[in-house]
């Protein structure tokens, strides 16, 4: 099962897809559910009884006519993962321990869903802004003391993650802080696809491109720490609960093609990596995150507002 | 103004506290105000309309009756500095920037209310268990690109802060992670003062005790960056939003009087800076937070479930 979140007359609507191109919203197929996916994932049975209801429906609404918005309101965490692919420890020179996650928070409102914006910082703010292509997983079932062997059970299903970085910010002390918590730096999406129909995660591979061009491919088998190892890992101290969200870190830059100038040139690179392949997410630019047998997240990228843009900034000099 | 979230029957209350030791709900006194205090700042006026209902009211219910409970119910963003005081970076012999803040994030779970019980690890997960008296910050004006001159007009009010912090898992990897977001392993309250009432925190100074023994001490103008500069920095990337709330940063351990036995006991320490006149919190404990001028955050330290006593690990177990 795929389930959405759509804008549907300024409120957020729930939709479950039927097609490629068409879904049925929640709320005519199981007007008695919550409109929220997290209510939803707190009932024991929630999933069970969307499932049943959007069993044998056709799809009467076209995904073409919706904006997709993130799926998840608010969770009390949305953990991510540094430096878990062998690949991307390698590319920053950067330790991580062997046992044991290397593990941050991104709030909520540092990601927007699939199609809408990934607002790049202002170049006077910062200028290496980096996708990060990511498996993201939501938990369904809570828990505490998680054995790795049962971990899996708590997963309500997976997502496809852009967890956009911005270095400058992520440099400027020990801990990411700002820079990986940019306003609408990330996005995740297109839909949750639960559990049983996305199987194994460690069989699935992921590829991020940014304007066509393949800039990050990997299995997600990679992973220098899985799915299962992370969740029993955070249930040492933390009580999972429903639609919490952990991103499970990102891929090293493929090599580039040798007729790809942009890929080679480290000059325009301004993190503290500079790393052949790695191009920055610039205003005009469309990324895609895609997981075989999941789907396609694709974000166009705009220019975040400038100080003298900023709305907000210009409420505060008036008051 | 002094406001309180407490539990009437099984839902969370706000009220204004009177006197020392009475209070009104602010479902008595503004009916049309809504329940949840970020809504309230989510309100250009709410808090002029809460203060506007105060005036003048006895407060006609014990704050000794009721349980208080945390005031900010899942805001966008729990912000927390470390090494923000020299103090604590001197007995840590950790590296710091001098310009930025060490920003980290918390969940809304890993805090309780004043009276209500921090719960220390199970020994068999972790011992080094640490208080940090800090000085918290609620943010009540949303806004992006505040200028440093401007950023405390943006804050709601201060509150106490303990930033309970598991050290083993701290030290796990190179990001906090867990290590500082342990299930209610830290709190904030007894209330939060709004700034009026406050004035500038610099003028304060923080306290946190043990059963009783001063073991942290400090004037809050000892922090390496105040709230001014933090709040500034945040909102270069960051939108800040009503309710989001912002740990300032803890001193370092006060030096121990001569015949205070259990501070000189280093073989008692398991943390990886072991410190004259610093004690890991151990349940039947005692925990203090004190602001001068703002008031005493105290909590008692529990066990926290072990892995057999766990009710999620055993529903788990039986599933």
């Amino acid at each position: 099962m795929k389930i959405i979140a759509y804008s549907d007359g300024g409120r957020i609507a729930l939709g479950i897809v039927t097609s490629p191109a068409h879904f049925v919203a929640v709320s005519d197929i199981a007007p008695d559910l919550p409109s929220s996916l997290i209510s939803i994932l707190e009932q024991e049975d929630g999933l069970t009884r969307l499932r049943l209801a959007a069993e044998g429906r056709q799809g009467d609404r076209a995904l073409a006519d919706v904006t997709l918005k993130p799926f998840l309101d608010r969770p009390n965490a949305m953990w991510a993962l540094a430096l878990n692919f062998k690949s991307h420890i390698a590319e920053t020179g950067l330790q991580t321990s062997m046992e044991f996650p290397h593990l941050f928070m991104r709030t909520a409102a540092s990601y927007v869903g699939a199609g809408e914006p990934i607002l790049a910082p202002a170049e006077s703010v910062a200028r290496a802004f980096d996708y990060e292509g990511e498996l993201g997983v939501v938990i369904g079932t809570p828990g505490r003391y998680i054995p790795v062997e049962r971990a899996l059970d708590h997963v309500a299903g997976y997502t496809c993650l852009n967890e956009g970085s911005v270095r400058e910010f992520q440099m400027h002390n020990r801990q990411f802080g700002l820079g990986k918590n940019f306003e609408a730096s990330g996005s995740y999406g297109p839909w949750l696809m639960t559990r049983d129909e996305f199987g194994d995660p460690a069989t699935h591979t992921i590829k991020t491109r940014i304007n066509g061009v393949v800039r990050q491919s990997a299995p997600l088998d990679d992973m220098l720490l899985g799915v299962a190892q992370v969740i029993s890992y955070l249930s040492q101290g933390y009580r999972l609960r429903p639609g919490d969200l952990i991103a499970m870190g990102t891929p090293g830059a493929l090599k580039p093609q040798p007729d790809d100038v942009e890929g080679h040139d480290l000059s325009r690179q301004y993190g503290p990596f500079p790393t052949p392949g790695l191009v920055h997410m610039r205003p005009g630019d469309w990324v895609e995150v895609e997981i075989d047998g999941l789907g396609v997240l694709g974000n166009p990228v705009a220019a975040d507002a400038a100080i003298s843009e900023s709305g907000d900034a210009a409420q505060k000099s008036a008051a």
